[in-house]
């Protein structure tokens, strides 16, 4: 493509293919020169970056920089060279002089005005030609908050470009944005300083060496991976970060962003792609890596509030008003703890659950990447006969251990059982044996057991990464905005969730296990009570009863939703049930809409006596959009019920409304064909069972009221005008409705209150209330009314 | 139903309504009384019997029986009655009374001829009358090799019937047949003599009280397992009797037998079924019971020869050579190990594989049946802080311990993380740990585990429940005619199997594990070498080959039958993937007939990775009958393919030969419809692959020759007219057919070798032979025959 052949002629340009580049001086600038993160991992990693390269043809200077004035920022920055140190197998006095070297190449200078940034770009114009060099390339090292980015990206883009043929490249960390909107506005200015090419974004899990190692390994045993890296063998990941720390000290951070924004939208999302995506032919090939880690974003299904669980340990509150000074009656929702439920939807992966799990004041600290395959073997021997090798009913895993917990260290794991990995000999080497040690419910021997031949820190793999241009290790902004595009609309939806509380450490117990089924992650264990009651947090329904009364002359149940559908669900199977039993079939008409979807799903899986091969499943009234539209109602019927059950393709009848290719077109007669196909298949033209919902405006099926069509006369079904999109509607007629045996009207959600309210009091008008003209001629009525519907 | 009707009114009439049974004596007459089986068994039995029910009202005589002569018979009795046993807790001066009570009830007598059978009614009803009593029924208990069956039955039919009034009960003893005909022959001759109520066909695995204890327990327990016991549940279900002793002494019986006719067909198949029957509302319902079992049978797919792995121990066939004087060529295919993949098509079972295995020669003697359920859970903490009954990431199962292995006894246990079980503490009690002890992968800690309170042997309270009519512990002939029905495929097609080798005990190492994909099982390790050569193997076409030729100037392949099929739905998923892959969905039009059937079935179990959420499914042509009628092309892709894979409705397109109630009434325009359609959907009305037949008259899709309909012209669809009934078809037309991207043409059977042979030598001729017409424009055309079909 276009954007491929550029992007490689961009690089060409500035100076990635690093056989034709020439060689010559590249002046590195770190911004934040005094931070924590330059202290702690910056200037080793350049100083590691300095013993690589140089000696290679290239020359260095170190600049680093900071708001602070020169004395003290020299100062300041001397203090923070002290402590650089060598590799272990380098000589005391070889690393001595090295490191001379380097601090006689690194200058501290303050930058603060525009004139700040010119003179620098002057003074290493003017060192270069003072040496006689050419100039090679700029790399500006952005460790400031983000907050600072635009005014130092601004000046960098006037005052700081080095000349023709060399390059420019600027390393910015994270957070790169709240949500989608803000890292779109944030992406936006960055680019009208820098070319896409110019910016390295770090993620430094992706300089971790396990993770670093995931493409590799996937390439270097992709003979034996082909066959097993799929949903046919694997049964889940997991990829996890679990922390002993607590946020105290950070909560001016924190609480802004939460475990989820902090670890998940990031780390553990680049770390998923890495293992989720199709691999490329050549790994090597960064722009095809970039292209595939995209794809998996396009395949990942939309995350729910149901996909998530959210926990905060109990003295989080507490720390934040301290911290920030907010008074005794604040808590906080920000979840410090967080289990996902991610699925994607491509034929590799389909159905494969990947769990992400993040948290602080855990019991351990560490890092994982686990896979695990599906057990499908059978072993005759007792099992204290099991050869760990070739048992195929012991676990059979892979695990990229990224550091931390009882291995203490980064590692590649993989069962004896599974294969025996290839990997670069170079940088991995076999483990020794530690017999205590048990991971992931086996012993160490059981594994193939790899770890570095040199540990290495994750910056420090990027600063070379950065240096040789190695863009797939980083963010793009493309990669970056994809990711908030999954990860935005889960954390707008748990904004206002009340996270469990959970004590800290091992205390926890069993408190935050979680369990996965449908697409639906909850807690494992039932919380007996909430030990801080959450601002927001609604009385649980735990004092459960199905209340029965009258509602309109007919019999009401009610209860909360999750028991109103269950016992919904039980009336209308028993109902088939009996209807199968008497006359061999069942005639069933559902309606669309919201409501629907959960009785859909509680019918799809717990119901296995329902005599779904005999059951007729007609449809109460469409949008006249095609079936597979996700407006349409058949598609919510196809989506939550047809695909988990077996009814036989010809008892199911979708409302005709796109024949010959239009929608609802009257000369297409649709409304006939269906009234046709209802009194040839369904005895007197008599439902068993017809399911309705009500609108706040009281209407039902798709009878509208000040609307005549439908509510009576001779026409079965009829075309309506619905005063929401899409207008145009099929229905049944309250005519046909009523000839029902059995009516059910499901009413779920606060927001039908006040119809609820208002009908109880109406009569028979069906103009004003469409609903009011329910009332079987000789069937049976039944209101379904959740309370809030119910009792507001 | 009129036959549960009768069911219920015969039990009532033979005393089966305990509370009703007007109280009386029972003579109870055991054949083969000196035996092996009532040497070990049966005379314990009934003096189990005795001690049970006599002085309840009852009472009892006991007639030995066999053809050995009177006073030698007598000795042998004796001596058997030597060894009862009564209960620990009883006082042994009672115990000694009480034997001697039965002793005094028992005498033998020789039974050769119709007068000794004469003799004995006669004796029965004079001691009877003699004692003043009412004759309450006769038991004869057929502990003789079934080709003495008949003729006792005759006997007793004509001879030893009861008087009115009083019942007859006889009791047998597998093997009731040797597959589905012997069987079908053996109760047709036992219901010339007697009624099916008479009947109490044994398997003993139905009175250990681990089996017997299924149903109790999934009642008992049945509000937590009602939503456990499914699909969504059960990871697999595996039923497994591992014998260690090997067939020495026995071989004359084993070798006509083997091991699935020993073990699987009767024991493990009742297991199974007592396992997966929908839970009757009420387990003591005997007539639910045995309908519900009967469900089961009806729901359980087809088994293949790849549903099955078979060996034999190594000295076999030496030992079957000593003990039946065989010649030292002689080698037996008689497997002595099996293991079998079970599949339930239900919506409760659907995709959970049942494992059947029995061996003999194998590392332990063990029974059980095992209920593993699926792992769903992500736990927090380090395992090392897993609190067993807390944690769902232990393996959480349910196991029936029939009894051996290293329990040692019968045994209930399910995992503490499930749920307590309720069990009747009248029978089961919680065992006593045993630390050393693991089981299934878990200390017997971790479970909940109970044992019997008293240990009791399968005869006894098998003839307990004979005695109280229990007849759900019994198999009925329909059951025993389904069982066979089920096993005699695979057993047929197992026959010419050369059985893997193995050495035995814990010798096997892994040689004999097994793993299952898709719907079959293979062995884990792959075979090296057969250690010694099958005598009747037929030459296996290990040394199988894909022709590969030409016909007609297009690509042919050929191949046997089986993999044929497997050859053409591999090519077709091939196809699927590239066409996903590029246009985001795949068009594949597909003929009715029978050779797609092994072709549909291939896709809809083999085929994991077949993209059907983006295919597209179109007819080639229709018969004018309505889609769910037998005949219709549609029903069979329905039934074979489309009920076992999701494919989302609107992807489905029948032809529209049912409009208006109507079959292919032109004015219906059903050709325009799916002409419109498809030119709608399909890029330039260019399907990815179109399937085709050949008849044995030179048509294909629905044109036939010298029918000018659909041959050439504008129309896309036609209507022509078939030479056999129903003669109105639709069909796509010849010049549609030729603009597929590909064509593949399946023929199969020795029946097409004529058409074949003749079509090979024709040149472009449709208007004689509408196949020659065949031939993409600018796609590819590719032959699909079988050996058969191709070289006759």
């Amino acid at each position: 493509t276009w954007k491929m052949l550029i992007v490689a002629m961009c690089m060409a340009l500035l100076g990635c293919l690093q056989a034709q580049e020439p060689q010559g001086h590249v002046s590195i600038i770190l911004l934040g020169a005094t931070g924590d993160l330059a202290k702690k991992y910056l200037w080793q990693g350049l100083f590691q970056l300095y013993l690589d390269e140089a000696g290679k043809g290239h020359s260095f200077s170190f600049h680093g920089a900071a708001l602070t004035a020169p004395k003290q920022g020299q100062e300041l920055m001397a203090k923070a060279l002290e402590s650089l140190s060598c590799p272990k197998d380098m000589a005391p006095s070889h690393c001595a002089e090295r490191k001379d070297q380097f601090l006689q190449l690194s200058q501290y200078r303050q930058l603060k005005t525009t004139e700040d940034y010119q003179a620098l770009s002057k003074d290493i114009e003017g060192q270069i030609q003072h040496r006689g060099l050419r100039e090679a390339g700029r790399i500006f090292y952005f460790s400031v908050p983000p907050f600072a980015y635009a005014d130092i990206a601004r000046n960098i883009n006037s005052s700081c470009r080095p000349g023709p043929g060399a390059w420019l490249r600027v390393v910015l960390e994270k957070p790169f944005g709240h949500d989608y909107l803000s890292a779109q506005q944030l992406a936006t200015e960055l680019r009208s300083f820098f070319q896409e090419e110019e910016m390295y974004r770090v993620d430094h899990y992706l300089g971790k060496q396990a993770v670093a190692q995931i493409l590799p390994f996937r390439d270097q045993n992709r003979k034996v991976l082909d066959s097993l890296w799929n949903r046919h063998h694997v049964e889940r990941v997991e990829i996890v970060v679990k922390e002993r720390v607590d946020a105290a000290g950070r909560t001016s951070f924190y609480e802004e962003y939460g475990v989820i924004r902090d670890i998940l939208q990031n780390h553990l999302t680049e770390i998923l792609t890495l293992v989720a995506m199709e691999l490329p032919h050549n790994v090597s090939n960064v722009e095809a890596v970039l292209q595939h880690k995209l794809q998996v974003f396009q395949a990942l299904r939309g995350l729910q509030k149901g996909s998530a669980v959210v926990g905060q340990y109990q003295t989080y509150s507490e720390q934040v008003r301290r911290e920030l000074q907010k008074p005794d009656s604040f808590h906080s929702l920000t979840p410090t703890f967080a289990g996902i439920l991610v699925h994607i939807d491509n034929l590799r992966w389909e159905g494969v659950p990947f769990i992400l799990m993040s948290g602080k004041a855990l019991d351990e600290r560490v890092g994982y990447v686990r896979i695990l395959f599906k057990n499908r073997a059978y072993c005759i021997q007792s099992e204290k006969h099991w050869v760990t090798a070739q048992s195929q009913c012991l676990p059979r895993q892979i695990v990229f251990h990224i550091g931390h917990g009882d291995l203490g260290s980064p590692a590649m794991l993989v069962s004896r059982n599974l294969f025996r990995p290839s990997l670069p000999p170079e940088s991995w080497m076999e483990m020794e044996d530690q017999p205590e040690l048990r991971l992931f419910g086996r012993p160490l021997s059981d594994y193939y057991a790899y770890s570095p031949v040199r540990e290495r820190d994750a910056y420090s793999i990027l600063l070379s990464h950065i240096f040789h241009c190695r863009k797939d290790s980083f963010i793009t902004t493309e990669n970056l905005l994809a990711s908030w595009v999954f990860w935005t609309p889960v954390l707008d939806s748990l904004a206002r969730e009340v996270p469990r509380l959970y004590p800290g450490g091992a205390e926890n117990g069993h408190l935050l296990d979680f369990e996965f089924s449908g697409g639906q992650l909850s807690f494992s264990q039932q919380q007996l009570e909430q030990l801080l009651p959450g601002p927001g947090s609604a009385p649980v329904p735990s004092d459960f009863q199905v209340l029965r009364a009258k509602y309109r002359d007919s019999p009401l149940i009610s209860a909360w939703p999750e028991e109103l559908i269950s016992k919904l669900a039980d009336d209308i199977e028993a109902t088939a049930v009996r209807a199968v039993r008497r006359f061999g079939k069942f005639h069933l008409a559902l309606s669309g809409g919201s409501s629907p979807v959960a009785l859909f799903q509680q019918l799809a899986m717990g119901h296995y006596g329902f005599p779904w091969a005999h059951t007729h499943l007609w449809l109460v009234d469409e949008r006249c959009v095609p079936l597979s539209d996700p407006e349409s109602n058949f598609q919510g019927l196809q989506a939550h019920l047809l695909q988990h059950i077996r009814v036989p393709y010809y008892n199911i009848h979708p409302m005709p409304v796109h024949l010959h290719q239009r929608l609802c077109a009257e000369e297409d007669q649709g409304t006939q064909i269906y009234a046709s196909e209802i009194s040839a298949l369904v005895t007197n033209s008599s439902f068993d069972l017809v399911l309705l919902g009500m609108g706040t405006d009281g209407h039902t099926a798709s009878l509208f009221p000040q609307s005549p069509a439908g509510l009576d006369g001779e026409q079965p079904v009829v075309l309506t005008k619905s005063p929401s999109r899409p207008h145009l509607r099929m229905s049944l007629s309250l005519p046909l409705i009523n000839r029902a045996k059995k009516v059910a009207v499901l009413v779920m959600g606060r927001v039908k209150r006040e119809i609820t309210l208002l009908v109880s009091r109406v009569g028979h008008e069906p103009k004003k209330w469409p609903i009011s003209g329910v009332l079987p001629s000789s069937g049976q009525l039944v209101w379904y009314m959740d309370y809030e519907a119910f009792l507001g």
